[in-house]
């Protein structure tokens, strides 16, 4: 593993932290975090494991502590449901220890004045208070469901997806199974086929807005999200808004994609509460 | 016609209107005002022509003075996209002149009250106030849209939720083509399968809620609204919750239903503008 | 009392039901619904006693079963502090009886229908869905303050009211201070001066909104409303806007209104919560 | 003035900064922005004006250019009245240039970035996108009003609050009066009484808020926002507010506060629009 040759070859501890997007929106890849941190571990190498959870953290298993993750960064615009505005860290005792010696210059940002105005339930600057109660609710409504039945219904939408996409015959960007992500999946037009036009289209026909390709994926992909309060109605929309999208834009593809959807979400004979 | 032998017959005039329901919400039937009112005509008869445009209106063509209505009723919570809670009347000369010499007693549901206060745009009783707000922003979606428009889109729907139906092999229950409803499809469940049990199945794992069987239809029949602010997603969404129903609740059927919508709302080569 | 003349003349109990209006709101009168059940048994004529309940319903004691009301007609708009658009009847056992011998036509005010429907918690027509969710969230605000709190808060709201207004040195149109209303208080302007360009100043310079005189009081009179969700400052806010607009618009008045009421708000070394 | 001294002894031009606060919430005290620029500009001093507008912006006047600041800083939760959530830079050419040369590390708060992506409409990161639609709003209630009548509604407002104040004997905490805030006023409890137990009177018998004492002003001073969203009756029921709970809670005062704001807010003879 590319990350444990670099970490051991670092004996003068030069490196100061391993940054990680656990769920990355941009190619809908998913990384192992528990896998990293072992080969960490491995190396004795003492840089920190500061993971970005924004697009995972509710919809996915996450386990800071047991992942012996040091920051974990995470926000409220995804998987807890509510507008964008509020931005949540979890921090290690390691984590903790290092910050109190570092020599960045910092204000805003510095943890140990909110970690001091939390203990008396106050923050340090003006928060934003109206995402708190949304907060609020959002967790209550999480609870209510179950945070495993909330993972289970991200996996099996995402499974879903996949199964239209290639019933479509299109292809995912992310190529390694076991990275596939559970909350967003990027998918390529056929060559040629530019995808920004096919997302125009899709809005404009059916008022339904997919993500963009970004960077190098620019016009070349189109990323559909399926995270959050999302069903298996919402769902089938979406992919029914591609298919017809794609007939509308004349984007070479097969038909039959909504409906493998939903054979994967209701499978004949099968209970519908069982992991697809 | 029997409307017009029964008139015929009443060389007495003791009928004193003809009452109609344009969308009948419990069959998913339409009646043919205008051809009624040339029936009537054709008689000579007297009588009023008072008509239920309560879900039909803004969603399908009405034409209360073209097709001659002498009262049209109407409602808040179809069509018109807003809460339960207010209703309409529009008035022909002849009916208010009925009205006025009309002896049964009457209070709220006075007209003259009503008239007298509306002329200089007040109530004479306390009116849903927050519901005239809402008509006014639902009259604006109407009027962007495109009255001609939303005719036309709850045509497409309709027309699609037919082809569904019939490729699950199921029947609808209004029998004459003229006459099929362009807002609500009633469906019959195949032969001794309860239309209740398979809504109760899919209200709890799609969070999707079917019109029930009505009167002597009831337990055999399910309802699909399709009126509204509603899109081509919602509708295959709608679609799919039924396809994926009866298979949990293991009523027969052919699969390939949403799949028959999607391919009559955006046939292949041809353009979504275009009536289907 | 005139009440019980009128009956008692009646020998042949031509008279079906006395009406009274337990808090009339043009004039701000509170009417004694329990004396005047007394006064019907004295007289033992059998009419039904129909009180229209709907400005103190939930803001003043009011007994319908204690007071043997027949009929209590309430509504939505006023203490129960939510839009119009409910109206609710309660309806004792004789008028229920008189209902079902009654001959006079009726058909969406019907009881029968009402009532069989409600006990399977159903409704016969369409129900103003949103203004019951309303009603239960009201309902609840109701409770935690307690029932007897929220009538204590109204009366001491109303004795602040008519402090202001004998500062002002007004005239209050309900001259029996036993029928002061505890809901609404409608004021004489002094001689000659118009109400409703009085109001008019209100609303312009201070977005308060102040009821109109109607009938034979319009122009001579302005009605302040005290019900519902309202506190201390709602009210001072209130009182204080007539008094600034009574200065602008050059009525003639005391000044020390708005400090009159304060006082009786808060007497200086007496308990906010004791009744004043 | 001390901060020319400063400046002038600053040969070296080691101070790279002077930061002010226009409108300091925590004492009521208002900074004069242009004049300190003009003492900067008499040293010949090339440090950079960064100004904290946050709670001025929108409610009093303001000159970014024409004051010739570098940087102000604004937010979204006072005059601009939205939830908190926003925050605002304008920035000089100078500031800008700086920015350029400046070492100091840098990430989320980078101009650069913001610049590049705000020139095509974006944001480098996700933004808080619900209070932008709200922003939009607020900013069109604020050329509907009109900003220079925003302005003299606060400085009316905060003029009658001081009439209240010194009629109740009490104390503000600024004490020149050309520094007077027009958006808080801080008031000192008349010694030995408990700001912030009156505070908690206030709070729990009038559901009003009001804003504590900060650092050594704890426990000594209560803080008046008058702010926003705001007019003459929430003003007066304020105040009314205050003086009621100083009366409940045995704090020594002088009744009449209220009417005090009463006549500056509406002088017997004068014309509410003219600046009183």
């Amino acid at each position: 593993m590319e990350l444990e040759s670099r970490l051991s070859a670092d004996k003068g501890h030069i490196l100061k932290a391993v940054l990680v997007v656990h769920n990355e929106t941009s190619t809908g890849a998913t990384s192992g975090i528990a896998e990293l941190r072992r080969a960490m571990n491995r190396c004795g190498h003492p840089a920190l494991l500061i993971v970005d959870a924004i697009s995972s953290l509710g919809s996915m298993e996450y386990r800071h502590d047991e992942w012996e993750v040091d920051v974990t960064i995470a926000a409220s615009q995804k998987g807890l449901m509510i507008p964008p505005g509020l931005s949540f860290n979890a921090i290690s005792q390691k984590a903790l220890s290092a910050n109190k010696t570092a020599k960045m210059p910092r204000s805003y940002w510095d943890w140990q004045s909110m970690l001091k105005s939390s203990e008396m339930g106050f923050f340090p600057y003006t928060p934003a208070t109206n995402l708190i109660y949304g907060l609020r609710e959002a967790l209550q409504m999480i609870r209510e469901e179950g945070l495993e039945n909330v993972f289970r219904r991200h996996e099996r939408h995402a499974r879903a997806v996949r199964a239209a996409v290639w019933e479509w015959g299109l292809e995912i960007v992310c190529t390694t199974p076991q990275e596939y992500s559970n909350t967003v999946t990027a998918v390529f037009t056929p060559g040629g086929h530019d995808a920004d036009q096919l997302r125009a289209t899709i809005l404009e026909h059916f008022d339904l807005s997919l993500g963009a390709g970004l960077g190098k994926l620019a016009g070349k992909v189109f990323r559909i999200g399926h995270l959050g309060h999302f069903n298996d109605l919402m769902l089938t929309g979406t992919l029914t808004g591609i298919e017809m999208g794609m007939r509308l834009a004349s984007v070479p593809h097969k038909e039959g994609g909504v409906m493998a959807a939903l054979c994967r979400l209701a499978p004949t004979g099968k209970n519908l509460a069982a992991p697809s």
